[in-house]
């Protein structure tokens, strides 16, 4: 008899927890279309006889990363962690001392170092990424992760994650959909995080990454990271990535960048009911504010199509009650 | 009081079916050292307390497809479906009746095409397997799939998948097991039916696969098959196809020739319970027999290793009671 109450009253909880949920699963967003979208599309597509009623398995949502999942300045996080490991490494090159872009950046210059552009860029990112083993390479991103502190906010990088997605995928994934990451960051360095972070597995973090060799060292497998971009999956390469990782086509997408306007428009032109949202930075007191001049996260072209066709843009000042979640520490 | 009554009958109903189930998931494999070997691994990684349990999102198992989760005699399905491609395509190809490796397979002659050894195959596949849209390949493979009969049995080839290896994906994913293609064949190819034959939905097949383009036609996005390769996802390959699309390593691996001996390799070399096994063609009466000297197939190397570390080996003819699924026409 106490089991049977006891029972009973953990199925009220639940009713009650589930309830509650139901009453407002995205209690980060403030009420307004931006929000009203999310919702009506995800009834529409999930209610059973719904004319858009979209099955289980199509239910495919993709998000970039940076500047949509989670901060982008002064810098991408990830360019961060690189500079850091060009200080690492630095005691085992000493030839780096008179090789640009190294050496400014040892001296703390960032902007000759960057000064060259897309081949100094590459070079610092294959410096970094590559020549080590898979494993080796998640070992130094988890350590760094775990200690790395933002320049102004002194956050956490993994804590510089936008509450208001976070509960977003969490909902979406309630409702049955697949989400997936679809990042011109490296999918190696997100996977470290993804799971803990977004509650998204490793198999559904797509991203820029270089070519992978099969080895044997001792008799034991290694796979090693090559110094050779294999794709880079931002602009025309997102519908790339997304095809050749996923095979079907996402029926939600969301974006905060020029970079990310082919994975919208790809997603756009299925049939059926789509969702194509885009994350605008504007709130310059609690992050950033910046679109059409930025040189991080530049958003022009893909503002202006959002505009055009009606897709859903989320004003982060107005739209969101937090932006990030609270530390505990 | 009708409805309670029926809820209960729905409930002993289910609990009959499942006790069914858990007496034995895996009807079509006799009783021997394989299948024990497969039920007590599963019980191993699965049971809470176990010194071997996995958790769920760790439960990884990948198969290779050609001559492990169906047929590949006389060769593979999907060079077939190369060669009545050519025929197809034949008359907007005036030229190949003049060239090689195109001219001898017009007449028929397929030694004499293949003689030209992978240079020629590579030919034969881009000139049908690039130069359309995802979505027209997708169309071309359905409708193929859907009419074309093998050679031998008559059978669609969706209908030489063998029936013991849907049971074991089956009982894997009922076990909390995400299943996964890992495999030479064309990824795009695979797609067309995986979900509908094996239950994997195309984002868990990972295969080989040519570069794509995306393009704007008329305003319409689409993604064109380039004649360029991407990742051959065979052998050295497929520990990188599986690093690529997974990020995890598998727990459980399944194949039938030298070509996944790395796979194996690389799912042995984790920490934990592990199972490596080997689908062998010993049955000339039902299948075919073929090993060490198959050009097809061949089975030489991994079988000394699989020998030598004890991973498990089935034979067709005393491991499985049945090969193929029964037609019904």
């Amino acid at each position: 008899m106490r089991k049977i109450f006891l029972a009973r009253s953990l199925l009220a909880l639940l009713l009650l927890a589930s309830a509650a949920f139901a009453a407002d699963p995205l209690p980060s967003w403030n009420e307004g279309a931006a929000k009203k979208a999310i919702v009506s599309f995800v009834e529409q597509v999930t209610r059973q006889g719904s004319p858009s009623f979209v099955p289980l398995a199509e239910r495919i949502a993709v998000f970039d990363n940076d500047g949509t999942l989670w901060a982008e300045q002064p810098m991408y996080f990830q360019l961060i962690f690189a500079l850091d490991r060009v200080k690492a490494l630095a005691p085992q090159h000493p030839e780096w001392k008179d090789k640009e872009p190294f050496a400014s950046l040892l001296k703390g210059d960032l902007k000759s170092a960057l000064a060259g552009g897309e081949p100094a860029i590459f070079q610092i990112v294959m410096a970094t990424h590559a020549g080590v083993t898979t494993e080796e390479f998640e070992k130094i991103v988890r350590d760094w992760i775990a200690t790395a502190k933002h320049p102004k906010t002194g956050r956490l990088y993994s804590e510089m994650v936008y509450r208001p997605m976070v509960e977003l995928l969490r909902y979406l994934r309630a409702n049955g959909f697949k989400t997936f990451i679809v990042s011109g960051g490296g999918t190696d360095f997100m996977r470290v995080f993804s799971e803990r972070v977004y509650g998204i597995p490793p198999e559904q973090v797509i991203g820029s990454s270089g070519k992978l060799k099969f080895e044997l060292r001792d008799g034991k497998p290694v796979l090693v990271k090559l110094p050779e971009i294999d794709l880079i999956d931002d602009r025309d390469g997102k519908p790339v990535g997304i095809q050749k990782h996923i095979g079907r086509r996402p029926i939600l997408a969301f974006g905060n960048s020029d970079g990310d306007l082919q994975m919208l428009q790809w997603t756009a032109a299925g049939g059926g009911a789509r969702f194509m949202g885009i994350v605008r930075h504007t709130d310059a007191a609690r992050e950033w504010a910046y679109d059409r001049q930025s040189s991080i996260g530049k958003l022009d072209k893909a503002l202006d199509e959002a505009q055009a066709k009606a897709w859903t843009v989320v004003s982060m000042k107005d739209d969101w009650k937090t932006i990030f979640p609270p530390v505990n520490r």
